[in-house]
């Protein structure tokens, strides 16, 4: 299983940022094709002593690498790329991530 | 649904890195009570043009928040906290996030 992660730091005006991401940012996220899951979440702490300023996290799931390198050729998930600057441009990092039971070196 | 995620940037040497994880912090961390499911990830790549130092993916999933607080301050999960720093010192970031489906200021 591998996943499409987008990590927000927190935006200069959290609600608006919010506001952008579910009403308008979602809904282009979602056309994505192969899409096996879509979730969002938002930071809500940590634990004590430490700090985060990342703000919120989306994730993406999808079956396998291939599959979700030929979701991310689509069509839907390049217009929904393109909006991504529009609201959190120099506060997203994306990046993918595969589950693994073993070390590298297995 | 809440989630403790241990994010991990890249390590000074990777396979040193995992095999300390796997054989020598995972098995601390899956003691920890409460926990309803625990994953690993490797971070394998990024959407074309942007970069990322993130490495390695720890989650740590729980019913609710009052669980997880409670799963934190429990002798095998101060243990298991006690040991990142013998092999994560200053690459980690630990938060927690919590699954949402509507804007903060709905």
């Amino acid at each position: 299983m591998v996943k499409l992660l987008a990590l927000y730091r927190k935006p200069p005006d959290p609600k608006t940022f919010e506001e952008y991401y579910f009403k308008q940012h979602k809904p282009l996220a979602e056309k994505i094709p192969y899409l096996k899951a879509y979730k969002l979440y938002r930071v809500i702490g940590t634990p004590k002593g430490s700090t985060t300023d990342f703000y919120f996290l989306a994730e993406l799931e999808f079956e396998n690498r291939e599959v979700m390198l030929k979701a991310l050729r689509s069509p839907e998930s390049l217009t929904a790329a393109k909006d991504v600057p529009q609201f959190a441009r120099d506060i997203v990092s994306i990046f993918f991530v595969e589950e693994t039971e073993t070390p590298v070196s297995a």
